[in-house]
């Protein structure tokens, strides 16, 4: 018997989430505040952010209060660091040399690279990273939303992390 | 070398994709809208939708074109018909004895039935599913948006089938 359950008990991490998501400026603080929900629901701690990003609350919901936000001005000097600190910066896009995402297997460390809904990520960024994968599209559009693309990928890092 | 690729070649299909999204009527048409464009973007060909359904082509774009969208009054005998087509019915729900997405193996031939953003599936639509998944949360607000979820749950069948 299926019966509708709200607010269900959340399930639990043996550890913290070692993701982070990092958004290059966006052009929608829609999807901004969308991608925030998404990732912690997923029980990411903190994301990234760069531009005028600003989260709508009524989308981000409790992510807005959850999550640790940072905002900073440009994602090159945020990416050096986050290498420092021994995390594998792997972009979401469509690129040549990209790694299907269904075969791709994750750094727990993980820093998850956003890129902008029209422009994707930069070649300044791009050259920074050490990977990038891309979801198969098989009709139109072409591609993702980003906030869609972020949810199937935050999906299959906690399927292959499902305890942190 | 990474280098950004705007509207890559599509992956194609080896056969048709055997999966339909049936949605329950919806709060809102920018869920819906989000819904179709993923959906299209997955090769899914045909959406059911019910109530007040109406895409926004701003954000649907090319799915609200390519998808074969059929609009209902109500669910159960959209759900009945297609019982009777071989569909095996599975709901995407919080619900009691629910299987977890990552567990899940689906059928090729399936119908995921989306529930409404406040109110999930109704009583009455719970008890004609063959099964309900749903997907782990591990954070706050305890439920991913019903957009959100649905590309999850379209990006984990189509992992399984990658070829159609």
């Amino acid at each position: 018997m299926f019966e509708h359950q709200r607010h269900k008990p959340l399930r639990q991490l043996a550890q913290p989430r070692e993701l982070l998501v990092v958004c290059a400026p966006m052009r929608s603080n829609v999807n901004l505040s969308r991608i925030a929900r998404a990732a912690s629901c997923c029980g990411v701690e903190r994301i990234l952010c760069t531009g005028t990003a600003k989260l709508d609350r009524r989308i981000a919901r409790d992510g807005a209060d959850t999550l640790q936000i940072e905002t900073h001005r440009t994602l090159p000097p945020v990416l050096g660091e986050l290498r420092v600190q021994g995390y594998r910066l792997v972009g979401l896009e469509q690129t040549t040399d990209s790694s299907d995402l269904h075969a791709y297997r994750f750094q727990r460390k993980t820093a998850l690279v956003i890129g902008n809904e029209r422009t994707g990520l930069k070649p300044e960024v791009l050259k920074l990273l050490d990977e990038v994968v891309e979801i198969p599209v098989w009709g139109m559009p072409y591609s993702y939303n980003a906030a869609t693309a972020t949810a199937m990928t935050l999906y299959e890092y906690c399927r292959q992390y499902p305890d942190g």
